[in-house]
């Protein structure tokens, strides 16, 4: 401890203890706080607002996780992340009283990133961390790794599991790597990124239907600008578009007036809702020099972090 | 009034008294609540949280707000906005306490939206909102009004003030409408759409400088999440991307690694930041048989607009 | 605005332009924002989350500003405050957009209150102001001035409303004055304490009656925490208490167990529900040096403004 | 879980997954999140806000829990709560990330609770719990235990350990239990009830030094609403007074202008800070026939609660 308190006095002109919110907890109905460090004991989470006698579904979080954790990547043989329920839950139903979980940090690996411990990587929030707390968890990015999204995903499922009783469809799919646009050629195209060393980013489409008509606020929450939030609160999502999006600059009025992209005014029209999102390359390369697993293309695991934040911000409204 | 009452008893099993937040307060340190229809007595504002003894720049708020109103369009000859401060300010010195202001809808008139009364105008979110709120306040798109930017305009413009004062400069401009880029040649591509009865989106582009490193949050209060939402809640706003962008989709890593658009994990990496949103065309066009006064490219008028959010955005971390 | 600066820089020190919150927004569903200095252009309010559909009873609301601008006392000549009503209401019913309001400061006598300029009125928040924003806005006690509490009124006459509709009733009455608890008496008693120059405290006790049951909630959020939160933000009130209240202390479990106050656990039991609640007496009187008016107890000018308060509070649950 | 899904099915007229809020969130600035149900796996919490590089008094948390949980009464002899530190601090020092913590329930003893499954407790929130969330945990009442109050304790501890460090001193104590206001004659007032299988209120008086002026905002947000909400919160809590409270009554004005209780206006005036709140007695008695282990004075395990509350409703102004 007197070495990391030296270390912190010394830096302390930065933080100087100044209180700084770190911001970890999504919506106000459906309000879940995130914790953990990539390689600390547990990340987790608590879900508040559940609603009591909701029989929650375990197998299909199983799914989820697995499918953040391996994308299509070489990741797959890793032991997969194991849920342990603290509270709110009952016999595998809701209690209407929080809902806390972690998962455990079991394959914390820090020897791979004892070289990071005296150097910041490029592209990562490292630095700016360290002049922002004075203090740095340098073991795998500590909360900024990507490690975090697991509990989102997790928080996600049960509200999207909500949201799916009330007839409410979330689906999201990658639909652009790098400039290749058929899914049929994603892998070889990441594949090819990834033999030399190098990442690319992707493009994910997300839809959603059967959204009730109404749903959304006319002014500053509007229901694109919640879906801006949580899908830009995701690491390396660099934009955010709907209906006609960045494309439509181009076309006339008198053509795409019809393109609601779902949302009119702020609110939900009834019809189907399409946005897009785009996520840059990981600056984690061989090529960049830093050792460790990394992925040729984040976006792949991205998705279903995209469908969690999207069910976590429309739980909000329902 | 019965009149109101019938109607509204008609449409009730749409909203049945179902309490509804029209989520009217942007931010938590200087937290702006908007009010005002655009064609009932005044529109307005409160800012709450702004220390005491800060000098208003009155003129600068009546420069922002001509160049909302005005534009490059042919509304420069109207009555320009007057704003009334009803407290928080003592000869031109905040008092600490909330700022109120309004500002009365002198030019009002609803004739020109008389025929609207029994219609819906395509494109315009005058059917969701009914659906919604089981009433309509159909002069002029009552609260859907971009009118109600205005108000953010003058909060906007205070926010800019104080962080101006400590260092943080906003600049917004328009650098694409339709296919054209060459600012020159914006007023004639936007004349040529107007000549047509027709109307143009366009990209506005935003640069911040000066923000002191640390500024933001590194899971769901990132920067870029709460720039997109600022951004995105403004009317006819479609897209929001920063950094390498949708653009950046086909770079390779080792390519656009350095590129961070100003904000790392988050937080600001004391670099430029700059993002770019787009605007749709105005679905209000003769060519739509719609009368009236209308903008053939609203982007023009939303740039003010944009650094007013900008700013609000940006005053709640510092 | 020279003096007025030339001032506020000599008390920088305090307030070094330090962001302070001023706190002047109540409630999340019905979320009331007051605003105004007591002797500026106008006090009012922004009330948000009201639904769309209900015709505002002004009558009552204009019944509810004479009983808290009356009371008992001599004030009863004054002109009545007027409302205008700025947005969120057509034809007298409401539209589901924030309800702005404002009362002018029609009769401000700032001569008056000029002596105070340069002194602190004993048992007043004016030193204490001056300390916190390093500016004091002298007039009549400014933000601080039981005159903002007819903002209060006016919103809570409207959550009033809407509880009455769903079935609730809230009645507070005075029911001790010093030591006086015969109703018949508390006017003599208050004439003589007036008539010496002094004041006097008294105790208001409120009733709530048809709250369904399950209203609150059990941990941080019980209904009696934010009952006496939505109280004791009232001036000069200076205790809460419900059930058995303080007097209970005496009492074995045994003989006051059946005694719930209406409320178990943090939430409401179906039984009407009775707090109680106990206000100072006013520091400004003819006999502590202080010219202007003062009204010798003001408990009774605080009743409505407790039911105001526990309306605003209740319908934030419903 | 079918019996479990049977008993909600059977109860879902009352619950019907109607979202409810639980309100297990307290604080904007150091934001604490309790969870954790009294005989589920472990109660904890999530505290977050806290800044980077504050070392954590390990020991201090470990007394203050032990203070709350054995009190003056024959629980001494039970296992200590032990702290589980799941995030948020590395070597001792805290990140500036959220804390979660977890305290497992170790001793949990359902037999003793197996009675209650099909009968409501006296004086306890058994019954108004199933009627709002149609489910109960029957299990030492769940969520609504007393036990939830050792979270409170360690959040608290540390939110004392920061406002120590800026010089604010808390101290609380029992000035009060039944009749008897002689600490020397506590114990045997309460032995004399337990014997009697009967219980007794107590009331608390807390007293805070050192707090800046200027402390707490004028209006809604006043630093008494806070200190009352932050201790009405606490179970058994039937009032709270400051200053010259409910006795001042009596009092003219004349006699007690002086008397501030610390707070002027909503905001500390430099002065000490006194307030006092009163606790029910237990309806859990062997008269009232309930088994299990009971205190014949909560007030007396409260003590540490109260200190708690107060610091973290504090915490959240500096």
């Amino acid at each position: 401890m007197q070495q990391v308190l030296a270390y912190v006095a010394k830096k302390q002109y930065f933080c100087s203890r100044k209180s700084e919110k770190m911001a970890n907890t999504f919506g106000d109905k459906w309000s879940f706080t995130s914790f953990g460090e990539s390689h600390g004991a547990a990340i987790g989470g608590v879900l508040d607002g559940v609603p009591a006698g909701i029989a929650i579904d375990v197998e299909l979080i199983r799914q989820e996780l697995k499918r953040r954790s391996e994308g299509g990547s070489s990741r797959a043989l890793r032991e997969p992340d194991e849920v342990e329920w603290l509270s709110g839950v009952l016999d595998g139903v809701t209690l209407g009283t929080p809902i806390a979980f972690i998962i455990r940090n079991k394959d914390a690996r820090p020897e791979d990133y004892e070289d990071l411990k005296h150097t910041y990587r490029v592209g990562h929030a490292d630095k700016v961390y360290e002049q922002k707390y004075g203090i740095r968890d340098w073991r795998g990015g500590g909360r900024a790794s990507a490690r975090e999204t697991a509990a989102r995903v997790v928080a996600g499922c049960m509200a999207k599991q909500e949201l799916s009783a009330k007839g409410v469809a979330i689906h999201a799919q990658l639909v652009q790597v790098g400039a290749e646009k058929d899914p049929a050629k994603f892998a070889e195209t990441i594949a090819a990124y990834q033999s030399e060393g190098d990442s690319i980013g992707g493009i994910i489409e997300c839809r959603i239907n059967g959204l009730p008509v109404g749903t959304g606020e006319p002014i500053f929450d509007k229901l694109q600008a919640h879906l801006a939030f949580a899908v830009m609160s995701i690491n390396a999502c660099k934009g955010f578009e709907y209906g006609a999006g960045f494309g439509g600059v181009t076309e006339p009025g008198s053509a795409i007036n019809g393109i609601s992209g779902g949302i009119s005014g702020g609110i939900a029209d009834g019809t189907e809702i399409v946005y897009r999102c785009v996520f840059k390359p990981t600056p984690s390369t061989s090529k960049a020099g830093v050792k460790g697993r990394h992925d040729a293309c984040v976006a792949v695991r991205a998705v279903p972090v995209v469908e969690a934040m999207t069910a976590l911000a429309l739980v909000q409204f329902l």
